[in-house]
């Protein structure tokens, strides 16, 4: 679906529900988040899981998967519960920590919860987890919003 | 070609012609760098550098290129980059900040440069930048150097 | 009292009494801190809690809490609580995001938590809050095992 | 000198002369700075250049330089160059990472370079090095411009 079909959408009054919607308008015009197999499991206001299974071509010359896709992993988890309450919100800046590899077929779990949120400005935490319960990556992220919103007819437009 | 050719070739004397035989065998094992249709431009001791077309399916739900896409980009020359001596090294932890959004086609640049080397700890400066010469993200990598080298026998082994 | 006079103290065998003694000794020996006026309200294995009021000559040019009196106080928190099991522990790098101001007057806690402990490598996250629970300064550390302990005869010596 | 007193100094219309202006003014006014006995070699457009020397009472338990010093000046020469175009400017966060220790008695350098502008935000790294050119710390500031001006009527006002 086109981002201009997103403005077509209603905005729910709840905000459970609207970071549902929300969450489904974004997934469906996300290229990159599909394309990884990523399922977006959870969204509430704030907060985000999804999961990701890491397949053979995720994997480095180490053969473990990819700091690049365990950070973008991370960063779909972060982007979701930032924008969750409908409001356009970028990545300003992150920083991950690894701690222990992903292999190939192991079904990851990205947790993002809010740490922060003063004026534009959110912090947020993500916590990687493999199907073991092991952590493999700790993420932090810095997000600034910006105009309009996710879903609905933004009020100045 | 499975990892394990990579014991077999011959390790040069010269550090230049080590970092490129070392960045041809990392390249020719890492499905991700592969998938991301990345280009190896040039690698020297603690040095790098890498180009990548930002496709469609790099595009997250803002239709700009997803942060994660940014990073793996910054992250693969990072690799290349603490490797480039032959000493299996790996990423303990990274920073990223964005400055300016990546689109569809564009064709972005990673340089990496070494800042510190010591004991088993370096620091890695890597700038993305876009045709136009302009910065969409600077990234910061730690990286911790592991048992056994990249390419060649390792003496232990 | 001199570092050295560290390695004449008993080692608790129960951890928490250890991390007690490990704390009492570390703070004895650190002019930093004790300058600061920073108080160890409470240590335990891998957590820490202190207190520090912000002081006139604390202040920048904002007239606001200098923001590496700050983190100085966040690091040392994070450093008891990585130094707290008897193993000597060193900072390998830090991030910190400034979420709001602090002012003269204004009595800080730092509650530093163990996220992340493996091979000689940990994650620990302090929260930085003023007397109205408010939160000053998210930070991260990294920390890094080295040779010794913190307190009694490091036995291989 | 009181901060209100800074609103009544001359602006210099070149920017370099402004920048050495912003510089003294801030100095004046921040006693952290000073009681660290921290001193402004040099201040332009988006640069400056600090020398602290390291006290016995910036020491921690390891008798080296507690990572909070070489923090917070680090900080102090980004805060200066973020500052010297004369628009009041803030740290929204910062990365640092420790290389090697200091000792009591090293005269230390921070050099601050901007990297990135862009809108409110900019982007500077701070290299700390001894007196033998030796790189202790890496440290990268994220910069966030808010009202006013550091010296002179502001307009608006």
């Amino acid at each position: 679906m086109p981002r201009s079909a997103l403005a077509t959408l209603d905005i729910p009054a709840d905000p459970q529900a609207l970071a549902q919607a929300v969450g489904q308008g974004m997934y469906s015009i996300d290229p990159a988040t599909q394309a990884m197999g990523i399922v977006l499991e959870m969204i509430a206001p704030g907060e985000a899981r999804m999961r990701m299974t890491v397949r053979r071509d995720m994997l480095n010359g180490h053969q473990t998967c990819h700091g690049g896709f365990l950070f973008a992993f991370a960063d779909s988890a972060f982007a979701f519960a930032c924008n969750a309450r409908n409001q356009n919100t970028v990545a300003a800046g992150c920083t991950i920590d690894f701690l222990a590899p992903g292999f190939e077929g192991d079904v990851l779990t990205a947790y993002a919860k809010e740490r922060s949120l003063a004026g534009r400005t959110g912090i947020y935490d993500v916590t990687v987890t493999n199907q073991d319960g092991k952590s493999l990556a700790l993420f932090r992220g810095r997000s600034y919003r910006i105009k309009g919103q996710v879903i609905g007819q933004t009020p100045e437009a």
